[in-house]
């Protein structure tokens, strides 16, 4: 899930040097809500991946600068915790910072709010960066002399758990697809937000329409690609919770297959 | 394929009685481009019919309106004819304007152009309005005391051929899916950019490495639902071109099947 950083609609350079979180603001098109009303995750997924991008390319170690040195982010995690999704036409605002940064990782959180102080939620990130000719991963701490750790605001609150463990043992299937063109991104690859949204499909539509996702969670394992065939192991762990493998190319009745990615949902009645 | 006018980034009500043509800015964004780097067919699509719903609202027949006399638009038919799609990261600009108004219908028409008056193409789009409770077509020519006619813009060029007929007689499925939640949108119907999406996932990814979209073509015929079994009917009707038609719940071994949607693609080598 190599995402690329430095995507901007502003294409000024502001001054962000004391500036740790950023706000981007974004409304719920008729095109993106589901049948409620509701923003669909795949698309907030979306707009919080955008949102991380926009972040680092002002603070200068988005993807344009780190490919000069032949560098990359690859999202790692997300963990999205929602009280409420955007409605069909509502104005919401994603911010964005670093929560921390290790050597190898960094945390990036989202808050997703709207009018008058409202909170939609929160999002958590795990992200690393890879060199693209070695595939191997960089050193962040000693990126652009290390001035990432000068963006780190560990002060400002994302009360949400970090993406946990998730563990499928279910031997069946309970969903096959073929790759298709519209999943392939730039890379060549199945994008990140595919799999949201392949994933949010294995729930029907009359369950959405008693249930909203209270947590989402995705682990990227693996890269997929055209001509791959994604198998979906879902099994329920808990009253309202369900672990999800996708493993791709498994032969018919078998359940083995390389894992390219894992989800979690946990549901509550509306 | 009932699409809600209203939605609109700019609440300001602005004076629009003398500017017959809007234009509305975009950015082909990171997870909206294919794996060739060039901005998906459907994408497009979605920022063409959000540019219709501000341009419509600006001038006080968009849905919010309508929706007091209980009136909705309804998409009849879209025809895109692409020089070139925008790259990931490009910004460019969708003018439209209303180029005729009959009874029963409306001509839409959009012009995509990007920096130093480059045009990356045109599109020419269909509307009917209906009435919410019959669900029959409304009278164009009255709406709002006829004020929709003093928007006309018959002199703006808009160099593409119209919606033509399309027409297959192909008895074997080239792909049949189940809808899922994430092709529904807030009317309960599959959504017209599903539709788009869904068209073009009909040739593989090592097509698209070739070819590329010269026109595109979607009329819209019935509405599909949660629960239905689409059925994707190809057949080549020229050289680079193919007609497409999705019929809904095809019994096995059968072609038979309420018509929900056609398309006509023409491409040209890269």
């Amino acid at each position: 899930m190599i995402y690329k950083f430095g995507f901007g609609f502003n294409t000024e350079t502001r001054n962000m040097s004391k500036c740790k979180v950023s706000a981007y603001n974004y409304v719920a098109e008729p095109f993106h809500v589901d049948f409620c009303g509701r923003l669909f995750m795949g698309v907030l997924g979306n707009h919080l991946l955008n949102s991380a991008g926009f972040h680092a390319t002002e603070r200068g170690f988005g993807i344009a600068r780190l490919n000069e040195s032949n560098y990359t982010w690859v999202l790692s995690r997300l963990a999205i915790e929602m009280e409420e999704m955007p409605r069909e036409y509502e104005s919401f605002t994603v911010e964005t910072w670093i929560e921390n940064v290790y050597r190898l990782f960094t945390d990036r959180n989202f808050a997703i709010t709207g009018k008058d102080g409202k909170i939609y939620g929160y999002a958590r990130s795990i992200w690393a960066m890879i060199n693209l000719d070695t595939r191997k991963p960089a050193d962040l701490l000693t990126l652009h002399g290390g001035t990432i750790v000068d963006y780190i605001e560990s002060e400002k609150p994302c009360p949400i758990s970090k993406p946990g463990r998730i563990k499928v043992n279910e031997k069946q299937p309970c969903r096959t697809i073929d790759v298709q063109y519209s999943d392939i991104d730039i890379n060549g690859h199945v994008n990140s937000i595919k799999y949201i949204e392949h994933i949010m499909d294995l729930f029907p539509k009359d369950w959405y329409a008693v249930k909203t996702v209270r947590r989402f969670e995705v682990a990227y394992v693996a890269e997929s690609y055209s001509g791959d065939r994604l198998s979906f192991f879902k099994e329920q762990v808990g009253d309202e919770e369900y672990d999800i493998e996708v493993r791709k190319n498994v032969a018919e009745g078998q359940s083995v297959g390389e894992v390219v990615c894992r989800g979690k949902i946990i549901f509550r009645n509306k």
